[in-house]
């Protein structure tokens, strides 16, 4: 009995997986077909070109969750490797469960749930919002308990986007409101629910090495390369589409540009903080994403991607250390300083663009 | 003389393969063309959008070919730049040496064999086959043994695929049986007959350390998420091809998750081991393959992928141990239980699949 | 006033950044506009095709030059960081400079510079060029002194461009003159400036490690990977784009297998040179450059990948020392041998090709 008690918890994980992948496969036995033509006659080169448009942008986002996030995450040595792991398996059971309980909201038609490349892809953001809210925790969670997490946040996003986006109407192409803001605020409250009032002691695994550090600037540097798919992929194809892809290229670039201004600026010895790097110059692509499709001058985006940055670099530098001491809030990532503030930037740049440029303009 | 004794066997690389870069000059020389339009005619647009379908799909190939592979291949610690060399290297010489066999065999019309993208990517397969195999004698091996190998599986490996596809008419989009199963016995034959006698002692360069499984997973990873591009590029465009990709995805995905359920479930400390998620988590995909572009429903991928993850970990528990005991075969990336015993059962799901649906419809 | 004197050049950089970043904001208000279409009445099908046909192919450059080139240069222990920081904000601050001059130069229309995704392109061409210069002094400049380098270079590559390309109308898809030789020589040029009075000792950084010539690899793989797309993305779309794509596999598929024979005859173990093969494999790209999209034989593909490896490794083992000691030209990268000779080798290749070829055929 001694020695059966401790290695009851480790069972406890498998077996409610494995009930999980279970239902599933019960699931879509009774429920999931694909979302195929019911007709020959459609145009086949019509479908090809379709999907030649998202395959490979989708490609894209899949290497920024699964490779870039995974190696962001992987800054704590020795701890790299649970951050790669735990970040694709967290991916892959909250997209099953979006696909689940997304099928189940939207895709319902004729008792049976359609499934295709881009039901796919909104579940996967659903998955999104968990990876990087259990940034605020990271390393200090086991795999059950954020697997615990995931099956709670997956419908609180989903019940949180449709009134977003369904119920308030509020465009949201690159998921800055929806994704960003949600799932920093979701998991700042997880992290004060699970360690609000723990002390925090610094493990000597929390201080980043060189190596991990270059680990996760690899990782900053594939979000940062591929995030104009991110806010590309959900708009109307042509030249909306372009729009958006280059006010995330010009946000992306003066954030990279601005964090070094910003960061070197407020440091003591001067120097270039990395976390600083390995957040501001993806701060700009949180920001841009409420207005990216929108028809906004170019010199938006430019300022955008300024201002975000050194928002950012600001709130690591002051935010954080006080969140820290008033609040006892822990976050381990900082998502704060790189998904919240420069959201709700992103949402206010939103609503002005909104009211600056007229109606019928705004997305032609 | 005592002095050019030991150098000699280092001269033998470089003399070899310098002789069959000037072979490869001259057949290319006398024989090879590219595959171009004859009359200015046809319809430029027609060859962009071809183009614009299959370009970005190879490149994706290419990435887990090289990139993928080669690290998957790096968890041996101090062998990690040979892995990823040898890789490198042996898809090079094994992608040139079925170029010129392929030409020989398939291309050759009017006295030229014609040369396009298409021709490249399925001689690249062949190269495929290769590196699969010596995964089997990974970090006991000189490169110019393998390259011997590499001369001898090419040959075989097109005989074969001429015998599967051609001759038995099996449909293998994905090339689970052609690609997968094929390497993986001769692989271990390649293993058995070089080292089939000898006693294997545990190297220590042969246990992995944090980083080089670091190295590894990431290369899982990047294999991981171009999988469904692997599965989808050979596939008839429209929605045969969308389906391939859905397929795949469903199928990569629960055997990730399921991965971590029965690996948790029988090792004794009911950890994840990390070998089991790196091969795991990729067996979906070895065993989709055969059926990913065929009418099977959503529940059939998904199932296949959890039934070839927990044949994939069961292979690593018992039947890797026990076939180093009886039979004395060493499998040092266990390509057995990633690429043998998935393609098997890939094999199977495609003889019920073609046995279920009925002719007409199965790929329509 | 003892204190604040060696903090004064550190704030140098992030005030001369943030003023460049105040200008540029101006410089965007009043002049930049995107290249959108006047009238709604625009296919918005072909916009789409359009994007689908160039936006994968941008993305791989991309993550060439982010990722591969950051990741080729970590060659040196300790400098990992700063070699994938300085590359990734010089890529920026010279992209955003060369959006500024080419606007200034090219795009002037009604008083407007407009932007698309082309333009970007191009400046990024620009900001290429820079980080291929600093290789030669990599890891003795700081960042401030490298931004003084790519503000001067950028003006000149421009001058040059326009001078080759515009003026003398020479053909040069792949940027084999007008990128790789000129910032080889500007490169060279200027590390002769800086430290060629200097005697040049072996710092300890300065000596690969195993795990830092792994990073290096890893960005060698990914560069010869996306390679193609860069010869490719400024060809005529359709089957010249498709033939640009098969000669620079082609170049260099066999400059990887020759840099194998070149470097294992030449050293004296007879084993091959991680840093001839990091650089080597991608010397047929830089020579295919020039002629990938004209009407050349497979076989001078081969050819010149051959030539261009074998002359990459012949640079390294005798003209780099013997540089060093004559003219005391410190190149730390290797630039001379993987950009300027093969540079030069594609560029007389170019001469041969138009020779040869009639003219009516040679772009068709």
């Amino acid at each position: 009995m001694a020695t059966s008690s401790p290695t009851r918890p480790s069972r406890l994980l498998p077996l409610s997986l494995g009930l999980f992948q279970g239902s599933l496969l019960l699931f879509f036995a009774f429920f999931v077909t694909y979302n195929e033509p019911s007709a020959q006659a459609e145009d086949a080169n019509l479908v090809a070109n379709q999907l030649y448009g998202i395959f490979p942008i989708f490609q894209d986002i899949q290497v920024m969750v699964v490779v870039g996030l995974g190696l962001l995450l992987a800054f704590l040595p020795r701890y790299g490797l649970s951050a790669l792991t735990h970040n694709f398996l967290l991916l892959n059971f909250s997209t099953q469960w979006a696909v689940v309980l997304q099928g189940l909201i939207h895709h319902f038609h004729h008792g049976q749930v359609h499934l295709d490349l881009r039901n796919l892809l909104t579940a996967e953001f659903a998955a999104v919002t968990v990876v990087i809210s259990v940034g605020a925790v990271l390393g200090r969670t086991s795999l059950c308990q954020l697997l615990v997490v995931a099956a709670c946040e997956v419908p609180v996003y989903l019940a949180s986007e449709w009134a977003i986006v369904t119920h308030l109407g509020v465009l949201d192409v690159g998921g800055t409101i929806t994704i960003h803001v949600f799932s920093c605020y979701f998991g700042l409250g997880m992290s004060k629910a699970l360690f609000g009032a723990a002390q925090r002691p610094l493990h000597p695994k929390e201080t980043p090495t060189p190596s991990s550090d270059l680990l996760s600037l690899v990782g900053m540097l594939i979000l940062w390369v591929f995030w104009p798919s991110f806010g590309a992929i959900l708009c109307q194809p042509g030249h909306v589409q372009h729009r958006a892809i280059l006010n995330t290229l010009l946000a992306m670039s003066s954030s990279a540009v601005t964090t070094v201004v910003a960061s070197s600026l407020l440091e003591r010895d001067g120097k270039l903080n990395l976390s600083h790097l390995q957040n501001g110059s993806l701060a700009g692509g949180v920001a841009i994403g409420a207005v990216a499709d929108m028809a906004v001058p170019p010199v938006a985006a430019l300022a955008l991607g300024n201002l975000s940055a050194v928002t950012c670099v600001l709130g690591f530098r002051f935010l954080t250390p006080l969140l820290a001491r008033k609040l006892r809030l822990q976050d381990q990532c900082g998502i704060h300083n790189l998904h919240g503030l420069p959201g709700i930037l992103g949402a206010a740049a939103s609503a002005v663009a909104i009211l600056v440029t007229s109606e019928d303009t705004s997305r032609s």
